[in-house]
C-alpha cells in the first residue's frame, strides 16, 4: 500500500480510523489531557486560549488552542459563533464571499481580526497577506461554527489530521468523536476524507461540530455517484458535489487540476508511479476518455462556486512522488507549474488558494521544492504531507515526516499534513492519531521558532525554567502531552513527594548537576561576576567556603 | 531533571535501563527480528553483512550490520577476532598502537581494510582519513572481540546507545542483554555509564560480549573512587582511573577537559545553567580549588595513557546548553575553541579524538554548530546529541531530537548520540531503548541518503518497489522493525492472504492507484512513448480499449 492508499496526503486519501477495541472507549476529558489548564477568551471577538497556570498559580502561560467550545450537544453543533458577521455581508447583498475579496478591497473582516489576536500581529497585516494571495482564511459562509485561523508562512506554521468513516459502520457521535479527539491535540484543520453511502450525513454531522476549517476531496464524493467507475466522471456532477459540499460549510477542496494528459506518461518510469489517489483517479479518466483532465479545462465553472461560499482551493499535488527514488522528477515539477498557472486564474475570481506538496523527498532536495513552489505558485501558501525523508522505516513514518516537516516548515511550508505511525500499512487507531499529531505539532513549533515567529520560544523558556527549577508538575503541564510526561515520570519516582523534590531520579540526592549550577549562578551574582578578575578574587573567596562546608552543595531536602 | 541526569549525552550521563515488568522477559532471538536474514562475512577479514532475502528469494539486499557474532556463551565473550592482529604490532615493540599512528606512517591497518569492505571505500582513503584525523576507529588494543567501525563524516553516519547498571541490583546477565538489545536495533556504539560497586565487573562483562566500541565517562568511576567528594578528585586517581578502565579494553573515554574556569561564569545568566553531569562536576571541582580544571592541565599525561592502548577522546562538552534559550551562547563555543586545542595536542601525540556537541537548538542555529566546530576543532569528527530543536515535548524527545540530529548528520556530524522517550523524564526501559535507536537510524540513514553517500539509497529503492508491487512481506522485511511494520498492517488486514493480495486495506480491491500507474507504465512501455506526439496517438487507442473492457483496471485476484 502506498500514499495513495492510506493517508497519502492528508488532502488525498482515507485515513479513516476503524473501530478497535481501544477507541470503544470515551474519550477522557479535556480537562484530564491539560491539567492545571483553563480555556480563556480575549478580546471582543471571543478568541479562544488555553492558559496554563504554573509556579503555584502565581504564573501563567498562554498558548494556541483548537479545541473549540466544549460540553456541547453533538446533535446540536457547535454555537455559530460566526453568523452575525455572515448574515451582514449576505443582507448588504455580496456575491463574492471570500475573505481574499474583503482583502483586496481593503476591508477588514471579524475573521481577520479574530485571527490578529490570534496571531499576535496586527488586523492590517492579516488583511494584506489575504489581499496578497501569500496567506488564506479558510472559512466557508456555511459554516459559522468556525474559529477563524489562518494559513500562510508568515503566521504559525498549522498542522492538519485526517478523520473519515471506517469500512464497519460507525455512529455520527463516532466521527465527531476523532474530529475532538485531532482538535484536542492541536489539529488546525480536519480533513474528513469520508467514503460510503452514508457520507452526507457524516460530513453534516462533522462541519456543525467542528471549530477549525473542514477540508474535503470531493472527487471521492462524486466518485460514489457514478458508482466507482472513473470514466463516467463529468464537470456537471463534479460541480453538483461541490455545491452540495459547499452548502454544508466545506471550507477547503483538493482538487486536482494539475493532472494534465502531458505529465502522465513521464510518471511511467518511476520506481512508485502515481501514488495520490485523487490523482490516479484524474490519470485513469484522461486515459479512458484520452481528454484533457475536465478540472482542468472547467476550472474557472469551479471558480464561480468557491467564490459564492468562499470555499479555498488546496490545489492537489496528484502526481507527488512516492519514494525517494521519484522526488523532483519532471511530472512532479511539470505538475507544480499547472498548479501555478491555476492559482492565478483563482486570485482573477478572488478565489482563495494553497498548493499541495509532497511525499517523499530526501533532506537535501527539501529546499528546491519550497524555492519553486514559491515562485511557480507565486508565494500561496504550501500544504505539505511531510514529506518523508526516506523510505525504509514503515510503522515510524510520523518520525521520518516529521523531520522533512520541520524542515520544509522552517523553509515556508504554511501548513502540514500529519502523517502517523500506521503509514503505508493500515487505518490509524485513536492512538495513531495522537502519536501523528503530537510529531507534527513538535515539527511546526520547531519550524516557528527556526523562523522567529514572534513569542512562539516563550513557551520553550517557561518549561525549561520550570525544568531547571525542578517544578515537575509545570514541565508536565506546559508540555504538548502532559499525561504521557507525568506517566513516564511515575514509573521511575512515582511517589508524589517526588515531583517536588529538588532532585532528579538518575542522579538522586546526594548529586546534582543543577545543584551546583544554581550555585554557579548565585556566586556569578552575588561577585557581581562581569570579569574574569572578579571571577580570579571571587574563586578564591568561594574554595574556602566550599572546603569549610564539607565541599557538599546539596544542603537541604 | 536535565540532560545531565538522564540521558544528558550518550557520553554523559546515567541512561540506565530499570529492571521493569518487561523487561525482565528474555530477548526475543534476532531472527525473530528480522526474518528472511541472514548473517553473512564477506571477504577473508570476515566483515559482517546481513543479507535480507526478497521475491521468494530470487534477490537479496545487504545492509550494515551490528549485531556482532551470536549464540555465544556470555561468560565466554565473543570470539576474539582482531587478537592476531594486535599481537603482531606488539611482538614488534609498538609503543603508540593508536590507529592514527599507523595511518600517518602509511600503513594500512586489518582494522583499515575491514572497514574498507564495511563502508563500500578503498582501504586507502580510511588510512587517509584517519590520518588526517577526520574519521576515528575507536578499537583498544585490549578489545580484541570488536568489529572495526570508523565515525567520520565521509562515511555512514553512526549511532550511539547508552547502557548502564539500573539502582536495583541485576545480574551481569541482564547487563549484557541491554548491550545486546542496543547492537540488534543499531547501535555503531554504546556507552557503558554505570555506576556504584560493582561497575568494574560489569564493564568487563560488557566488553568481553561487545562486537561495538565501548565508550565511557571515566570520572564518574574516578568519583566513586572519593566517595562522591568532588574536591577530592585529582589527576593521579584520574589515570589510575584510566588504565584500570583502558586495561579492560574500553574504545573511547568521554573527558571534560574543556570547561575552563573562566567559562563558568558565563554560564550563570543561562536558563538551565550547566547540564551535563561531567561538567557539573568539574565546574565544581574548580569552584572548591580555585584552581583550573586538572583534565585541562595534565592534558599531555592523558594522551599518554591514551595512546599505549589507543583509546579514542570523545572530548566532552560539559558547558553545552540544556534548552533552546542558551544555545550557541559564549559558554559554549568558548569551550569548543579549547576542544579545538586540546584536539592538536592529542594530534601531536597521535591521539584519536572526536568532539562531543550539544543538546538543545533550534534549527536555523544547527548549522552554525557545525561550521565552527569543523574549523575550531580541525575536522576532527562530531558527535552530537540530538540535538533537541524545542524543549515542549518531554516524552517525545527522541522525535524532537531526532529532527536536529538529521539535519547535523546531513551537515557533518559523524556519529549522533540517541535520545530516548524518557528524556529528561526517567530511565529508559527496552522499549524505550528500541523507539530511540530507531529515531536515530532513520536520522542517521536521511542524513546518509542527504549526503548522497554510496549505496544508501539501495535500501529504500528495494523497499519501495517492494511497496509498489504489494510484495507485503518483502516490505516488512527490508524495514528497520519487521516486527512493528507487520504487526500494524495484521491490525487491518490479519488474513495471512492479505499480504500477497494486490490491494490495500484503505482502498481494497475495487479502486486501486497503484493498479492505474501499472496500467499506466505498460501502457506507455507499449507505446514507447517518450513524446506527446506518441502520448496524442495512444491515448486514442487506450481510451478505446479502456471502455471496451468496461473502464476498470483490476481484473483479477
Amino acid at each position: 500500500m502506498r500514499d495513495a492508499s492510506s493517508n497519502g496526503h492528508g488532502p488525498d486519501s482515507p485515513a479513516s480510523s476503524p473501530i478497535s477495541p481501544d477507541d470503544v472507549r470515551p474519550l477522557s476529558s479535556w480537562e484530564h489531557s491539560f491539567p492545571a489548564s483553563k480555556r480563556v477568551t480575549v478580546g471582543d471577538l471571543g478568541v479562544p486560549m488555553r492558559e496554563i497556570s504554573v509556579n503555584d498559580g502565581k504564573e501563567s502561560v498562554r498558548v494556541y488552542d483548537t479545541m473549540g467550545p466544549q460540553g456541547h450537544d453533538v446533535r446540536q453543533g457547535l454555537p455559530r459563533r460566526r453568523s452575525e458577521w455572515v448574515k451582514k455581508r449576505e443582507q448588504r447583498g455580496d456575491t463574492n464571499f471570500s475573505q481574499m475579496h474583503y482583502a483586496k478591497r481593503g476591508e477588514i473582516t471579524e475573521e481577520m481580526r479574530f485571527i490578529a489576536l490570534r496571531e499576535n500581529v496586527e488586523a492590517e497585516f492579516v488583511r494584506d497577506e489575504v489581499a496578497r494571495g501569500r496567506a488564506i482564511i479558510p472559512a466557508n459562509r456555511c459554516h459559522p461554527e468556525s474559529e477563524p485561523m489562518i494559513i500562510g508562512r508568515n503566521f504559525l506554521v498549522k498542522v492538519n489530521s485526517n478523520i473519515g468513516n471506517s469500512a464497519v459502520t460507525s455512529s455520527i457521535e463516532e466521527e465527531v468523536e476523532k474530529l475532538q479527539w485531532s482538535v484536542r491535540w492541536g489539529a488546525d484543520t480536519v480533513m474528513d476524507l469520508s467514503t460510503g453511502s452514508r457520507i452526507h450525513d457524516t460530513r453534516e454531522a462533522i462541519v456543525r461540530n467542528s471549530p477549525v476549517p473542514i477540508g474535503t476531496v470531493p472527487i471521492y464524493q462524486a466518485l460514489e455517484k457514478v458508482n466507482g467507475k472513473i470514466e463516467d466522471l463529468n464537470i456537471d456532477l463534479f460541480l453538483e458535489t461541490l455545491v452540495e459540499q459547499a452548502e454544508q460549510g466545506v471550507d477547503y477542496f483538493t482538487i486536482h487540476a494539475g493532472v494534465l494528459l502531458r505529465y502522465i506518461p513521464m510518471t511511467a518510469k518511476r520506481v512508485t508511479g502515481i501514488v495520490s489517489r485523487g490523482g490516479s483517479i484524474l490519470a485513469k479518466w484522461c486515459l479512458a476518455h484520452h481528454r484533457e483532465n475536465f478540472l482542468y479545462t472547467d476550472f474557472e465553472r469551479i471558480c464561480e462556486v468557491m467564490k459564492k461560499y468562499d470555499v479555498s482551493f488546496s490545489l492537489g499535488d496528484g502526481l507527488r512522488p512516492g519514494s525517494i527514488a521519484d522526488a523532483n522528477d519532471e511530472a512532479q515539477f511539470g505538475e507544480l507549474r499547472t498548479l501555478g498557472e491555476l492559482t492565478e486564474i483563482a486570485w482573477k475570481h478572488d478565489v482563495q488558494v494553497m498548493i499541495e506538496g509532497p511525499g517523499h523527498v530526501p533532506m537535501h532536495r527539501i529546499q528546491e521544492n519550497m524555492d519553486r513552489q514559491l515562485s511557480e505558485c507565486h508565494e500561496a501558501p504550501f500544504y505539505t504531507l511531510g514529506p518523508l525523508t526516506t523510505d525504509i522505516a514503515p510503522g515510524y513514518d510520523h518520525i521520518t515526516s516529521a523531520i522533512g516537516a520541520a524542515m520544509i516548515g522552517w523553509f515556508g511550508t504554511a501548513m502540514l499534513c500529519y502523517v502517523t505511525p500506521k503509514e503505508h500499512l493500515g487505518l490509524p487507531n485513536r492512538q495513531d492519531v495522537k502519536d501523528g499529531l503530537i510529531a507534527y505539532k513538535i515539527a511546526a513549533h520547531a519550524a516557528d521558532l527556526a523562523k522567529g515567529h514572534r513569542g512562539a520560544q516563550e513557551r520553550d523558556d517557561a518549561l525549561s525554567r520550570a525544568r531547571f527549577e525542578f517544578r515537575w508538575e509545570d514541565q508536565f503541564n506546559l508540555s504538548l502531552d502532559p499525561e504521557t510526561a507525568r506517566e513516564y515520570h511515575d514509573e521511575t519516582l512515582p511517589a508524589e513527594p517526588a515531583k517536588t523534590a529538588h532532585f532528579c531520579s538518575m542522579c538522586g540526592p546526594q548529586f546534582c548537576s543543577m545543584k551546583i549550577t544554581e550555585e554557579v549562578r548565585a556566586y556569578a551574582r552575588e561577585q557581581g561576576l562581569d570579569s574574569d578578575q572578579a571571577l580570579e578574587k571571587g574563586l578564591g573567596e568561594k574554595a574556602r567556603e566550599f572546603t569549610s562546608g564539607g565541599g557538599e552543595l546539596y544542603h537541604t531536602a
